[in-house]
């Protein structure tokens, strides 16, 4: 268990002052987990204010102590109402803020409003897509954890040669993985930002389970054992001569990365290992066109294209009438970080210290789904691969 | 695996339209998913509108073949965007409704900002309470689901007899008890409505670390694994005579149940044991005052009232300084649903169909928790128990 450096948060809370002073944006209050962990190193209930300049401050309701104990911060002070802020804030220097930056992509209209009574004459505006700036490019520290997640993450791949059989169900299969991630420190847990999204560890199914389209937006969905939660696992037994996915989420120390692999108990069709081949080159070409200064959304057109021309257009990225238009997504706190490496996001370009997962996958209803999916980081010396376990399909014997 | 009922989906809607037209609402725009679950059947991405009087109209984005499915509703349409609903609900014959219920307690502000640009001319109310109002009162249906999951839970109780061991951390026991779980078709979720509210399969944890508050609004917190999640199981490991917590929430076909029990090995100290017998009188207490007409808040006060009296002003439900201000919860598809037994509801009251979690507990900080947790429903013939397990302390051998 690592405490965030506090020289981490400094750095972190630099550089969302450097953009706020483009911005003209006079303070920003944070309060959602995943943001609070980044510029806190904790998530004790609270509100973390960041003026433009100067030191943040971080008025915590639950629970203090903790927060001292785990936060590199300077200023962690405890408080109890939010009508308090303003009297908090004055106390501490700080001048009443006229335009203020709020996680208006997650906060709640109701808790809104309230801070709009608290700060009744300010204007508001959406921190997120700065926030999202400045978590988009990852320090070494981070690095080394996602490091550690992808060697948690392969010892779950490790894992599905010692348990998987023919007959047991795929929720039996994700019940024994999740088990082992949690017993190498998992926290169970896998952030993600978007409004009712929901993800468990990851996605383990087979067969034509795999193929079955879902409500999160995802490109392999899967019936899940409940209508309440139909997605990933569910009570289809696996048998010989299907794939089987294993999209896994790996976690250590609040740091995701994401990876998928197929097996098979004792093979797959022509079509689903050429379509698997396929899905390698869909990887080998988004190598070729990462690097620094290339827009987000010409990797993806230049892969789905590639995929097009292999004639997937109706199997890539989801079933015909189920696909999604990303093939990739940033990911380190949560699963959904910039950059998005989907449909129409040319305006916005890869950079030195972005992580991201790349997930090249096909559909074929009534028969399954095969990818592959890694998770990678731009370094200064190039592109480097997170995520370690074995490319080629794991074949087991029946 | 079940399906929801269209006869519970037909009461649901009409009993949510007999509190819209008393609180004159047109219509009422459904989307977070345990609303869309519990009045709907599934979860498929869409919007739910439910006029004032007539069908409900379900408007699925992805996927909506799945919804046709699950869903027991006639009117199952697709729909792509958001600027497509107000042709979609001419198209099937609904006027524009010119006040709009929307769930502002978990609607994000960029959404809502969507849909006012969709119905730029309406008013908007927060549907939320009324929604409470109609999901706190259970059927039979929902019951038997949840009489399901206290099954699943007692199995979970069951395995802690079979695997713990002192020097297993707290974290292999959760992984141990996770794994059961879902072997016998826990979803793994376990849905909370609060903003920032997270909750794995509940909290497993021993001795000191029992007592470690955190940011979670629950009476024991625990350290977790990693500041990012800072509660419920951590690295710790356990030890001979010291309490074991196993507070866990069983999950089937989405419906929850909440249950605590205390495990030690080798025995307890004898503060400890005549904490947990008061617990058990303070259940009692609760099961004195609960009937229909009772509020929700005079159940606190008087139970809040004996523990103060037995002494434990400062531990009861918290350690000093993080005491919460509940000892029970509704519980169903959220684990934080209508009633609240809770300070200050002195206006609601408690009737027939409620099902609520009741968990008296005290905080010893340096040496552990204790306490009581069990699910209950209130029928036509009185208070009924759904969580089942032996509530004695179960002691193991060293």
């Amino acid at each position: 268990m690592r405490l965030t450096p506090a020289t981490e948060l400094e750095y972190r809370c630099s550089t969302l002052q450097k953009y706020m002073i483009e911005a003209s944006i006079d303070a920003v209050i944070i309060i959602q987990n995943a943001d609070l962990f980044y510029f806190t190193g904790t998530i004790q209930s609270g509100n973390l204010y960041i003026p433009a300049q100067g030191q943040p401050l971080y008025m915590v309701r639950k629970d203090w102590g903790r927060a001292r104990m785990e936060s590199g911060l300077r200023d962690v002070v405890p408080f109890r109402s939010m009508k308090d802020i303003p009297g908090v804030l004055a106390d501490h220097g700080y001048a009443v803020p006229q335009r203020i930056g709020f996680e208006l992509d997650v906060l709640p209209v109701n808790f809104f409003d309230r801070y709009r009574q608290v700060f009744s004459e300010a204007e508001y505006v959406d921190a997120t897509p700065l926030i999202r700036k400045v978590r988009m490019i990852k320090s070494h520290y981070e690095i080394h954890l996602m490091q550690d997640a992808a060697d948690q993450v392969d010892k779950v791949y490790r894992r599905v040669h010692e348990v998987l059989r023919v007959g047991m169900t795929d929720l039996d299969l994700a019940a024994e993985l999740e088990f082992i991630a949690r017993k190498n420190g998992h926290q169970g847990l896998v952030r993600m930002r978007g409004f009712n999204s929901e993800l468990l560890f990851g996605h383990v199914f087979s067969g034509t389970d795999s193929a079955v389209p879902s409500y999160s937006d995802t490109p392999l969905g899967g019936l899940g054992c409940t209508p309440s939660f139909g997605q990933g696992a569910g009570l289809k037994r696996i048998e010989a001569n299907e794939p089987l996915i294993v999209d896994f989420a790996g976690c250590v120390d609040g740091y995701l990365v994401d990876q998928t692999r197929v097996f098979a108990i004792g093979g797959l069709s022509e079509r689903l290992c050429k379509g698997y081949d396929d899905m390698l080159k869909v990887q080998e070409r988004m190598k070729e066109l990462v690097q620094p200064g290339t827009p987000w959304g010409v990797v993806y057109d230049e892969c789905l294209s590639l995929a097009e021309r292999m004639g997937y257009a109706d199997a890539f990225m989801g079933g015909s009438g189920s696909q999604v238009s990303f093939i990739g997504h940033g990911l380190g706190i949560e699963i959904d970080e910039y950059p998005f490496i989907a449909r129409g996001f040319h305006s916005m370009t890869l950079e030195v210290g972005m992580a991201f997962a790349f997930e090249p996958k096909l559909v074929f209803p009534g028969e399954g789904a095969v990818g592959i999916e890694n998770t990678f980081y731009i370094s200064n010396e190039g592109l480097k691969q997170l995520t370690h376990s074995n490319e080629k399909i794991s074949i087991l014997m029946p």
